[in-house]
C-alpha cells in the first residue's frame, strides 16, 4: 500500500500560480493583495451523509470544492486558495485519482491554488477550506438588506431537491428532465462571477444551501428586516412548473437546499443594472420579493394570501 | 436535541479581537498586516485513531488546536486565526462544552481568533485550519539547511511516545514520571514563542510530529543535505535516561512522534544567541548534530559508530 506521503504527492502535487509556498513544509505561504480583505470559509462533507459512500468520486471531488466556492460567491470574493483534508477508509487509488481530478479541474477553472492539506485513515470525511480576496469594505454581507430593497435570486430554485426527490422515487419526472435536475444536485455551478459582479450593487447576499426560505431568513435576521416572497415569481424549472401547486414542489422550492444559487437584495433603482448583468453572464436573475420592516420571511401566493411555510432548511442536528 | 445553529452559537460564539467579520455569514473576513505573509496549515484528527473515542474532550479540544499552532511555530509565524470543522456522532452537549473550553482556552492564550467552521453529524472528526502572519521573506522553511549548520532541538525528545508506551503497558515507568510523559502526549506545548524568536537565526525548522529522524529527514531532503545526529546529545527525560540503551527508548526518541518540539538548523556562529534565547524562554535548546553534504539522516553513538535506525515515523497509510 502506498504511503501517505506518496499518495499526497501523486494526486495532489500542488500546481500553483499565485502562491509563495505550497506543500512540502509545515505551512503554505500566501500573500494577500494590497487593499484586499481575505474571505475564509470551510465546509465538511461526510460520506453517507452529504453524499453516498459509493457516489462517483469525480463528482464528490467536484462538489466538495463547489460548495466552498459558492461561499466565496456569496461574499463577492474571488476564490484564490484552498486546503483539503481527507479521511479515507483505505488508500483506494482509483477513488483518489478520480476525486482529485474532480477537485482539481474545478480549482483550475476558477484559478484556485490548492496550497495544503492533510490525509489520514478514517471514516470518509472531506474538509475543504477556501480563501478568497475581496476589495476592502466591499464584501457582500448578510447584514445590509434595507426596507424597500428588492429580493433577487439567480438561476432556478429547488432543482437539486427535485433531483434528490426523483432519485429517491418520491416524484415521477421524465428521464431527460430528471437528468438535468440530478446534474444540478451533483454538479452545482458556484456563482462566482455573479457574486463578484454584485459588489457595489447588492446590499446583502447568501447562497441557497439550506433552502430558500431558511437562507433568506438568515438575511432577514442578520439585517433586522422582514422579507416577503412572491411564490409565483420564484423561478423554477419546467418539471416543477407543471406541478407548481403540489406540496412536494413547494417543499423542494421553498425548503430544498443544495442549489447554490445566490439570493440577494438590491435597491429597486439597480433593476436595470441587474438585468444587464443577467444578459452579460447568461444567467437568469429574477426579482422574487421585497424587504420590509419587521422580522422573518413570509411567502405570498398569486392572490396575495399568506402561504404556510414548509419545514425549515436542512439542520444536521435538528 | 438542539439544532446545529444553536450548538454552534452556544459553544463557539466568536469572541474575536482582530477580525473584521466572524460567524453568521458565508465567510469570515480578515485583514493580513502590511508586509506580512499568511502562513496556512490544516490538520485532521479522527476519533479512535488520533485519540481514543472516550478521551477527555477538554484534552481533545486542546490538542486539536495545539498541533496546528505547532505548524505555525515551525514556520516562525504568529498564529492569528483558525477555523474548526466538527463531525460528531451525536449532539452531546457535555462533550461539546468541554471540547470547546479546551480549544478556546488555548486559542485565547495564543491570541487566536476562531473565525469560522462547520458542524455536522458523522463519525467523530475534527479538522482545524490555522492561519498566521510572518514577516515577508522571513518564514522558517525546510529548505534552508546548509552544510556546516548545527542541528538543534527544543525541550526533550521522545516523551510523548514514552507516555504512549507506558499507557499501552509496553514500558514500566514510575507513576510520577509517567504522569509527566502522558501530559506531554496529551497536552503538548506548541513552541510558538520559540519559532518567532528563531526568525533571522535558524536556517530551517520543522516540528517533531512524525519522529525526530523522519522529521529531520524532511529537512535533509528538502534542503538537499545530509544530517548527522549524535545519539548521546539528544535531550531525553530522566525516565528514558535510565533505559537509554534499550530498543524501546531508542525507538521512542528517534522515531516517536507527537512531541511537537522544534527541530531546526542554524550556523555555528549563532550558538550564543540560541543559548541566550533558551534562558530567556526557559526552554532547553540543545545542539544534537550537524549538517553535511549528501542526503538522508544518520545517527552516531558515543563511539562515533553508525547506529541502526528504528522504523520511520508514523504514516497513516504505511
Amino acid at each position: 500500500m502506498p504511503s501517505e506521503f506518496d499518495l499526497i504527492a501523486r494526486y495532489f502535487s500542488p500546481q500553483t500560480t499565485h502562491t509563495l509556498l505550497a506543500g512540502g513544509d509545515d505551512a503554505a505561504l500566501i500573500v494577500v493583495g494590497e487593499g484586499m480583505e481575505l474571505a475564509v470559509s470551510t465546509d465538511m462533507l461526510v460520506g453517507g451523509r452529504h453524499f453516498l459512500e459509493d457516489a462517483d468520486p469525480h463528482g464528490v471531488g467536484y462538489k466538495s470544492l463547489a460548495v466552498n466556492l459558492s461561499d466565496m460567491a456569496a461574499m463577492g470574493a474571488t476564490p484564490r486558495w484552498a486546503t483539503l483534508s481527507l479521511a479515507l477508509p483505505a488508500a483506494d487509488e482509483q477513488w483518489l485519482a478520480a476525486f482529485a481530478r474532480g477537485f482539481l479541474e474545478l480549482a483550475a477553472e476558477h484559478g484556485v491554488d490548492l496550497v495544503g492539506g492533510d490525509t489520514t485513515r478514517g471514516p470518509l470525511n472531506i474538509c475543504v477550506q477556501i480563501m478568497g480576496e475581496v476589495p476592502g469594505g466591499k464584501a457582500l454581507r448578510r447584514t445590509g438588506a434595507r426596507p424597500g430593497d428588492t429580493v433577487w435570486v439567480s438561476g432556478s430554485i429547488g432543482d437539486a431537491a427535485l433531483g434528490l426527490a426523483y432519485l429517491q422515487g418520491e416524484i415521477p419526472i421524465d428521464r431527460a428532465e430528471a437528468e438535468l435536475l440530478v446534474a444540478r444536485l451533483e454538479r452545482p455551478a458556484p456563482r462566482v462571477a455573479l457574486g463578484r459582479a454584485l459588489l457595489g450593487i447588492a446590499t446583502s447576499a447568501i447562497d441557497v444551501s439550506d433552502g430558500l426560505v431558511a437562507d433568506l431568513g438568515h438575511i432577514a435576521q442578520r439585517s433586522g428586516v422582514r422579507a416577503v416572497l412572491d411564490w409565483e415569481q420564484v423561478p423554477i424549472t419546467a418539471a416543477a412548473l407543471r406541478r407548481r401547486d403540489t406540496a412536494a414542489v413547494r417543499r423542494c422550492v421553498l425548503a430544498g437546499g443544495d442549489d447554490y444559487e445566490l439570493c440577494f437584495t438590491a435597491p429597486p433603482a439597480r433593476r436595470d443594472d441587474l438585468l444587464t448583468l443577467s444578459t452579460r453572464l447568461g444567467l437568469p436573475l429574477t426579482s422574487i420579493g421585497r424587504i420590509g420592516a419587521g422580522e422573518g420571511v413570509e411567502v405570498r401566493d398569486a392572490q396575495g394570501a399568506l402561504m404556510a411555510l414548509p419545514q425549515r432548511g436542512f439542520d444536521h442536528f435538528g
